[in-house]
């Protein structure tokens, strides 16, 4: 990197100007960081389903021009005012949502949903001066989660960085950014599976694969994959779903599937598809008396969450989880560290099925609308 | 006691002949216990809603005539066979769910729903040969969840029976047997506030005031006591609530009345009225990040609970209990030991508001059914 220390960085990134239409690999301007904030040079970056659900803006604000991307890693290039515990050449993961380490749910062991830096997807500036870091011909491209790692250089508030152990390969552990660490903490920190329950995982994508995962490393006995689209079993077999129920197979609700396969229901359930009926179905399906239901996906707007009250009296749990319950700067590099170690047995290769050079990005978009992919690394270098 | 062992024992009993009908005193039969049963001599018994609302049958298989009663202490009488950890003299509680400590409910650390034992309240016999043990002239009369405490005598399954320290106070730990319990372990057990933590109870009858008080036991910041009847307010600050709300005194919703008290929400709350509105309102007045609400009371047939998932995607935890996650013979002694060494700062006195000798057991329902009382005594011997 040459030493572009307070000046712009001019590189390349790849811009969304319009919803749904190919991303245009454009030289934008990097500004310096601000105060708290830190400029990242981007080593490689992969593409989450929240990307092009932004991207194609169906009944989201729109927000355009903008650069996407959230889940890289990277390296520090520079550090704004008031940044202390980051420095040029930190090895780091963004992520989409933070921990100023200031607010109450910062403080709080239960949350990571900080105050300040909780995941905003209709904002496309800083937080410190409400302006973009990005700019093309001085007029302002916009950021996405804070993070826009779409591009060469992107800047980020300092409370969204996790500083992780730099021995570890960055075009693995850049999809614990988002994605993976959502499903595997869904499992591990928020089910909490004991060794030789069972586990249902609502959808097969990567955050279920990843809560799947969790659930093999847990030790669970059984691990039932449900999902509408059957061609995704196959994939799932290689991370250990035992059994695969697809609800279209059967007459009778998919809980009630579930409930006959095990004397009752599961020990415990996670959903990662955002329908709301499966939400329902994942929570019933849960046996009484010490069930607990994980709801990961994200919802429509005008869901509502509708079961009868005794299935919660028999003593069900119902809980949901914001990035896997994991704090970013605290847990993140634990995780990375965990793998490395192989105190964690993850195997984040599973994962990446596909890989491209930067160039090439608009491939990644296809592959994952085509279902194609659970995870595709873009390499910024090649 | 004198020797009736193997015999039938004929004693007083207040029976209900018909629904919402006085209660008459009549001269039983008691038969001898069978296979796994013990017969009890009850010397104190308290009255619970649930006796008042099976009493009325508003709704409910009705199932008469029928002794009533599931709060009590007493001493057992005599044991039937295969009964090999209780023995005659023993000082019990009867408790109206039982713990066979063989299914897979009594063997998971997580529920006390026992398979075999779970309470039924349409059931009227015994589970060994489905006959009642009371009779009048040889007529049957039924049981009511297993215990029929407002008899001199009754027959209990022994997975029904808790033996407790010989020298705790019969006339008051006789109400550990199921409300105080319910609400107290919902809020030390399941709700598990932290010290300093605010807490919300909804309904401030017994088993409410019974929530607020594991509330003040485990050093709750804020008591914040949810009733639509004011006259509950006085009471309830005995038991250190320290802020009333009654939804009636304002337009906006009760949740977001407690969420603007307390800076976005309480961080536990506790349900115990049964009103599917209520549920709502306690699961939604929590705070998002670490919410914890817990549903205790019984719905209505039709209910729904609805809430948006975004509500529980933002880490609420939303929970049922069932007799406050105890296992009545397990955990109920040791509730009982820890009142009588003061371990726990239980003050059961302050619920006792009446006493009664058994010949006036139906003042007790108009107490009750008034709102004038919380537990009323009922003396067996007097």
């Amino acid at each position: 990197m040459s030493n572009k220390v307070g000046q712009v960085i001019r590189c390349k990134a790849a811009v969304a100007w319009e919803a749904g239409k190919p991303l245009v690999i454009e030289e934008v301007e990097v500004a310096p960081p601000q105060k708290n904030e830190v400029r990242l040079k981007i080593l490689f970056t992969s593409l989450c389903h929240t990307d092009v659900y932004f991207w194609e803006a169906k009944g989201q604000t729109p927000v355009f021009p903008r650069i996407f991307g959230h889940e890289a890693g990277g390296i520090v290039e520079s550090v704004g005012e008031g940044v202390t515990d980051l420095k040029p050449g930190d090895h780091v993961l963004p992520v989409f949502t933070g921990e100023c380490r200031e607010c109450r749910h910062c403080c709080s062991e239960e949350s990571n949903m900080c105050d300040l830096l909780r995941i905003n997807t209709d904002r496309g500036v800083m937080i410190n001066d409400g302006q973009s870091r990005f700019s093309i011909n001085g007029k302002p491209i916009y950021h996405f989660v804070g993070t826009s790692t779409f591009s060469e250089y992107t800047v980020v508030h300092v409370g969204c960085v996790a500083k992780i152990n730099p021995a570890a390969p960055l075009d693995k552990v850049c999809v614990l950014s988002c994605g993976i660490s959502t499903g595997l903490g869904a499992t591990l920190n928020v089910a909490k599976p004991k060794k030789g329950q069972s586990v249902a995982v609502f959808g097969l994508g990567a955050v279920g694969l990843a809560a799947v995962e969790g659930a093999r490393i847990a030790g669970a006995s059984r691990i039932i994959g449900v999902d509408l689209n059957p061609n995704r079993f196959a994939e799932a077999k290689k991370f250990d779903c035992t059994e695969f129920v697809n609800p279209k197979d059967y007459d009778k609700p998919v809980q009630q599937v579930i409930a006959d396969m095990t004397d009752g229901g599961v020990d415990r359930s996670i959903e990662c598809t955002g329908s709301i009926q499966a939400m329902i179905s994942a929570f019933e399906c849960t046996h009484d008396g010490w069930g607990v239901a994980v709801l990961v996906g994200v919802p429509n707007k005008d869901d509502a969450f509708k079961t009868h009250p005794m299935n919660l009296l028999n003593e069900r749990t119902l809980k949901g989880t914001f990035f896997g319950n994991y704090k970013p700067r605290t847990d993140i590099p634990r995780v990375v560290e965990q793998y490395m170690n192989k105190e964690l047995d993850l195997q984040l290769e599973k994962f990446i099925t596909h890989s491209l050079p930067f160039s090439e990005i608009n491939k990644a978009f296809d592959y994952m609308l085509k279902g194609d992919s659970l995870r595709c690394i873009i390499r910024m270098e090649d």
